[in-house]
């Protein structure tokens, strides 16, 4: 049954000197293996892209291995069995796993996780997936926003950034977002039920923020970093938290240096850098609440889908760039059919 | 009793531009008021001497308000009950008290600790005192180094860093020091036992360090900041901690950048900042063992001590400079008699 069909598949052809370019990726086909025992075909619906990907498309020290040269493009999927050699799966179920860019992947069954009915696909690779569960790490594990207090997250209007403001309002605390021009904001402010959202790009931002939180900062969910984190550490009230979640200012290659360090001394702050991946025993509960919170409407979510596998590096290096509103995705799915 | 007694104190004359001089200081002499119900009588023995007074020296936000200008410079002192109008008190008791720069003082009882005799009076002001509680708490509160880990603390051979070592050792760490000078490094490995000392000022510094701490940096008291900081979170392990206590490094007033902010996320660092008075519930468990520890030997300290309540700013500035060996005390008993 699989010999008749072939696997289409992204490759990182070379690493990035400084900003990644299209001739970094390179699209290849190949022949779909026979499955082995325990293993099953799957044909992907949608690849996740996201911005740990940058970092691992250098040969430094990060959370994981570096992405290797000439090899599929690691990265979330969410797609439906084809094929089944294992009793857990049967042909037609709808299947999460790291099967990375491409059409299909022959994967073992374990390594895939059955997402149940009755919510689109696309939301288990964003507010009920990867994102989603990092976001309710960030806010329920570490944050604890308490009722009266203020939440600052940065990339405000993303897929992690738009839950994390979501479930701190439901804790009832003040929201401010911060996001990257007056689109954004305003879906942050009308879509998502932020209290407020700053616009990063106003050369008046520092002074916008501090008018934002005339009470001060009690939590931050960091996405970003630099100049962004600098802004809000001047704006920490004592016995504030920030989770670091992200610093993309840095992902090429240049740190970015922060300025108002004084400010961890001063206010007594929690500062604890994580990455979700680390907690997966987390992973059910969060999943849980989150897919409930979609199912009733509570929270809400925005996609940018790009059609078709070809498209993947374009699409990746618009979303680094700031292009995509909400979770980022490429629907490879009529390419697998 | 106390009309033909007179107090010399020590005021804030005028707040530093930049770097403090004596001329940011007066000395003053005024009559000793009469006790009113509840208060006593204290003839101040020793003075405590503290990084963290030039903070307070400016109008800058800070742990604490800023000192008052024309006031009597606050610090930690010890000394002995000379008159009493409280039960709780007698003539001859010890204690120790925030009774700043001046050879006497009318306190309210209430505000005093009666120390336990069998030590020398100077060590409420140190090893069982502030510093050796700040020093406890980031170890036992924050830090929790376990056996084989590794602890870097700076300003290592100073009243903090001493017990900081000491402790961590007696935990079970390896333990590296880093201080400015050979002298002072020789006191860290020869007197209190750390597994190594690396001397700041050294140019090869962050070379030095990566070889004394080949299996990476578990864990950091921080003191200083700065350069220091920026070398210790290069050499981070994942799920490392940073108690940071101090940043002396910005006390003149510049702040100074941080650059491998990275390693916050890659290694998923905890960072927290603290000040112990925000923990007095902890104080007698951290007397009680660091007297226990000074009174069996097992910790060692080192004071360097100024004579005479004239020369409480100099020593204060100079142990600003780093010109101090062990604890900075002013001995101002032979004033007071």
């Amino acid at each position: 049954m699989t010999t008749n069909r072939r696997n289409r598949r992204i490759v990182l052809a070379s690493r990035p000197q400084g900003k990644p370019t299209t001739a970094n990726f390179r699209l290849e086909e190949a022949e779909i293996p026979p499955l082995g025992p325990g293993q099953v075909l799957v044909a992907i619906e949608y690849l996740s892209l996201d911005p740990y990907m940058r970092g691992r498309m250098d040969d430094a020290k990060s959370y994981a291995k570096p992405q290797p040269l000439d090899e599929t493009m690691q990265g979330g999927t969410v797609g439906r069995v084809v094929e089944s050699n294992d009793p857990s799966l049967v042909a037609g179920d709808a299947v999460q796993g790291m099967l990375g860019w491409q059409t299909h992947a022959v994967a073992s069954a374990k390594e895939l996780t059955k997402v149940r009915p009755g919510l689109p696909l696309s939301v288990w690779l964003g507010p009920a997936g990867m994102p989603g569960v990092t976001a309710w790490h960030g806010v329920n594990k570490i944050l604890q926003p308490q009722a009266g207090q203020t939440l600052c997250v940065d990339a405000a209007s993303g897929a992690v950034g738009s839950v994390v403001g979501q479930l701190a309002k439901a804790a009832g605390a003040r929201v401010v977002g911060i996001a990257g021009g007056p689109d954004k904001c305003k879906l942050v402010v009308d879509e998502y039920g932020f209290d407020a959202c700053i616009d990063h790009r106003d050369p008046a931002f520092a002074d916008r923020l501090k008018a934002a939180t005339p009470d001060g900062v009690d939590r931050v969910f960091e996405n970003v970093g630099g100049p962004i984190l600098d802004a809000l550490l001047g704006q920490m009230n004592p016995f504030g938290r920030i989770a670091v979640c992200g610093l993309i200012a840095g992902y090429n290659g240049q740190e970015i240096p922060l300025t108002r360090v004084r400010s961890i001394l001063v206010n007594k702050l929690l500062i604890q850098g994580f990455i979700v991946s680390d907690h997966p025993d987390e992973w059910p509960t969060a999943v849980k609440e989150l897919a409930g919170r979609i199912g009733d409407g509570s929270l809400k979510y925005r996609e940018t889908i790009a059609e078709g596998l070809d498209q993947a590096p374009t699409a990746f290096l618009s979303m680094l760039g700031g292009g995509n509103l909400g979770k980022q995705l490429v629907r490879v799915g009529q390419d697998s059919r």
